[in-house]
């Protein structure tokens, strides 16, 4: 017997990814889908132009769409693909009627009692959870995963953490899946690039010091460093790739940082989940890689490559970082939020 | 009468540039063309295949293809668009028989006695010429431009040097064309971006520095900055992005800063060079601008394109530049600075 | 003192490119530009978002929009760049008002009193106006240019139609920027081909057999030819390649056919119009040309280039053709009919 | 235990595709793998620059490279995915030495007493192989799968091939990956259109007509139908796109047709082979598919899918189809002639 879940947002870009990463899923089934008004009512099938790969999967073609509303049909476990502009209202109706929503809108990822999960990095934010209960009085909770260029800076640090962190410099070059659809105009980036995605810069650098710091028992204290982003659409269609300079203070050698990669091991693979990659952050040795039309979709795109590491002659060290940003920066991101969520308890 | 000038290396991918940059030139006619011995002797249209948009210039396409080697016919001006692997001997060779080579190779660009010209900002290094001379006992000399990311961002970095450059992190993203031909291939960049260009990071840190340099009357003084790249080949035709940040002493303001690239003008726009850009380093307000395919082509590719000035929470200010590689950031290049070594009485 | 002309449709993708076409146009300058309500009252650079290459020209850049409706202060030529969805309404409101439309909206093209015109393949059609202006009771008239795929074919065409055209087989592979902006959405073209394009089918079998038709004095006979046509989007920027296979009754030889290509010549040749190019179907005898990136915008986007001309096994012959979509497919088309129907005095 | 199968240019790209679709077979194990003098004695992760996605499996990266050549280590059944310069020799060489020769080389494709296959549609044509066996007085045999473009054509004419095919016009767009490594070259493609690849049209042509041929008992009688093929390269990375206008003689109507794909089983679906597609033609309604991009992976790439039946003016029907070139149209297709040569006792 799977746990049925419910996707908000179901025919949009986002609600797709999630449906299609859930397919075959060990634990989680769709048995519910919701979208807007105009949807409501209709067939998945009818209400959804499928963008993905291949065509709309057979189990979820026939579910009806539902209102996003609460309701006693609505599965407790939902997650929010709902778009910026009605996500704040319809995750706070789910939570406070009891629903666990594991969201991966921006909304609710920099309130101080909302966690911002990168399992491997920092499950132990989940301890936000009783506190975001006992301030809004919901039943219920929100849970949160980064921005899809977040995922993959942060796991790349999650390793480094250890040594320091003190400052950030990124510059992104990130794939036209993360405009979701339409997105991105053919016209402005065949054979281009944009040197500008509205409003990422500045989540990558805030999203980064929280998803970071320590959980203290009562909250979150961001990371103390300087982060500054540089954010470019690029004409590749998966994976956002991210070349990165760090300053660490304890000063580590090349051996100590690959070791610490090598070994990083987060709450994902210790209780074994399933969307876990093995090795969640993996270092690539051949000098031109990660690569993303290569890499991103290695490891069901749920993990972090790494490569090029080598000494930055203004801060300490530079390398290159890659993540699936529609997988591992957004629906599988909120599925393995769930998956740890479960095991610990927090499903019940 | 315009001055005749033959081209070193005039069958390869740089070679067709420098024909195609130099129809209609003023100043300039192309009366020789060198290759390899194997091309020696055939017409130019026969010993090419012409791999630039449109067919090969007409002027051009009958003349006989002669050897790489010092002749009473060859022109005392030479661009040299010779491949690394034979350039320093040839360009040697040619210097030491009298003369004048304008070199886009990399071979000499880092020996203390040959400048290495931007002619907007450093335009004095010619000064080296003398001493170049007399140390190597040439009547002829060689001059360089440098490679084609480096010549966005010291163009950027023009205007800011006055106030105190200190340090500087950049990521590149290169188009294709900057690898020749067949340069890179498809199935390694379509859809794709790839992490590495080799040698391509060192050449634009140690580069820089030399141009930004001070000429004492005796040498190149290096500017004292610490630059660090990271380079990426991105599926884009022409047109070099480099996104930047960068500290600087003085601290200015972002008004002084934009007044600064604002009224910036060097030798070529003092002496209406005639392949000079009216404004050599050009603000873009639009928030996703300069982007390559749209930009990297006006001004007869000849100008750098700065967008996105804002504050950087690591160093002090970050933007995006951008230049076109193939022109700007080689054949351009060269002839501009053969028209300023002309206006200087450098070619008599 | 030129002749001052109007864009209809001014602020969309099509009237920026007649605003680029006409910039230095020896006979016609844009005076007046209109626009939806929305933008009128405006200056055109704060009505229009830009999304041509480069920047708004100087020149345009502070004209006033006005509404699409015949005022005292428009112009007596009218270039419609109109939306399909209002297109009818306002030609026919100006055309009624005594101004001569020349338009490439699809609207009217197949009206039987309406020139559908490639100048250099049926000038003679212009012989409907007349006919145009009794038939309908206007002062001014309406004239139209075809569809930007039916263009490449039927100038490829012009000079096979003195052998007998009797069946043609088409396949497309169309550039993204037929489609405006935003267009085709970078996630379904980016390493991709959609091989639909809504109603291009019909556009280009309908148009060809006019296009290609004769005029017998009161009316267009159409070619009594069998076309069929299959229409692909394909991740090119600008200029659209079509695949042809003919049947030709009079069974000309190779030689025959290329001696029809290479001394094709036509109304605009002939009158030496501004626009035109000097060889308007140009045979490229290189085995993998014409190319859209490498040729489309030689001769000012003007020309029709073939290639490729071999046995069918199938009809008689096959050859690939290419032109550019927005230029002689669209805003160059219309430029040039203007510049014909003014030496032939209908412009007075 | 499964069977031990060879690779002969195990190093190329076509080799390793055939070892990636390889892992996890059912049935076969690559245990051996052979390139050129070069590598041999090697590791093969030593001697392979790896092309496609992700990383050499594992399983075969520390295999030892072998000479082509027959000797007692080499398994019976040998894929060979040796380059035309050198196949002719070591095909027949292996076959000679009595190996099951099963070739994606085109070099024997065409000899009168080797099959052609594409399993669904000429399973029978493998009755060549004891009049090959005899003629050529070898232990062994050779096998040939088609051409990558033609297979996406025979697979979708083989449900049509009851209703006699007379004439057929075919124009591909095919991925760059059909081109191996390096391959297209990114200055060619990136943004373009190539309207030429050497030799494909005329395999094309021919091979379609033996495909569809009859096996008589002692030969292949070709099908006596034209084809004409206009090949063209698109910027896509996998998947050959065909756009299809075909005669009919027994001019069946639509729903014929498709009844006809829907029903179309072939050997490989009878006999269940592992690599076999459930339904080896897939039509699409969705009147924009199908699409390279979004469909040719779907079925392991395996199937051919087909869209847009609509009449054509000319011909009878027209249609679009794809396969994937690498899969379907290189390393899957052996490895499914392999399959069925397995069932019909032709390993043993």
């Amino acid at each position: 017997m799977k746990i049925p879940v419910g996707i908000l947002g179901a025919t949009g870009m986002v609600g797709q990814h999630f449906i299609k990463f859930l397919i075959d899923h060990p634990w989680f089934e769709v048995t519910w889908v919701g979208a807007s008004d105009r949807s409501a009512g209709k067939l998945y099938k009818d209400a959804t132009s499928w963008r993905l790969d291949g065509v709309t999967p057979a189990n979820i073609a026939n579910l009806t769409v539902d209102e996003c509303k609460p309701s006693p049909t609505a599965p407790k476990l939902m997650f929010s693909a709902t778009d910026a502009s009605v996500a704040t209202e319809i995750e706070r109706a789910f939570a406070t009627a009891g629903h666990v929503v594991v969201s991966n809108s921006r909304n609710h990822r920099m309130d101080a009692d909302v966690p911002l999960l990168v399992p491997e990095v920092n499950a132990d934010h989940l301890g936000l959870l009783p506190l975001q209960r006992k301030n809004r009085g919901w039943s219920g909770v929100i849970a949160t995963n980064p921005n899809c260029s977040t995922v993959a800076l942060t796991m790349a640090l999650g390793p480094l953490k250890q040594f320091g962190i003190t400052r950030v410099i990124v510059t992104t070059m990130q794939a036209v899946s993360g405009a979701g659809y339409p997105g991105v105009a053919s016209m402005d980036i065949l054979g281009n690039v944009v040197p500008y995605i509205g409003g990422e810069e500045e989540k990558m650098q805030q999203e980064t010091q929280k998803i970071l710091g320590d959980f203290t028992g009562g909250e979150v204290k961001f990371l103390d460093a300087k982060v500054s982003a540089s954010c470019n659409r690029v004409p590749s269609v998966d994976g956002h790739l991210v070349s990165v300079s760090v300053e660490l203070s304890q000063k580590p050698s090349r051996d100590e940082i690959l070791a610490a990669i090598h070994s990083y091991q987060g709450e994902p693979q210790k209780k074994n989940l399933p969307s876990a990659p093995k090795v969640p952050v993996q270092y690539m040795d051949a000098p031109d890689r990660p690569q993303p039309r290569r890499d991103a979709e290695r490891e069901n795109g749920m993990a972090c490559f790494v490569g090029r590491l080598r000494e930055c002659p203004v801060l300490d060290w530079k390398f290159t970082c890659l993540a699936h940003n529609t997988i591992r920066g957004a629906a599988g991101a909120a599925v393995l939020n769930a998956e740890l969520m479960k095991v610990e308890g927090l499903l019940d």
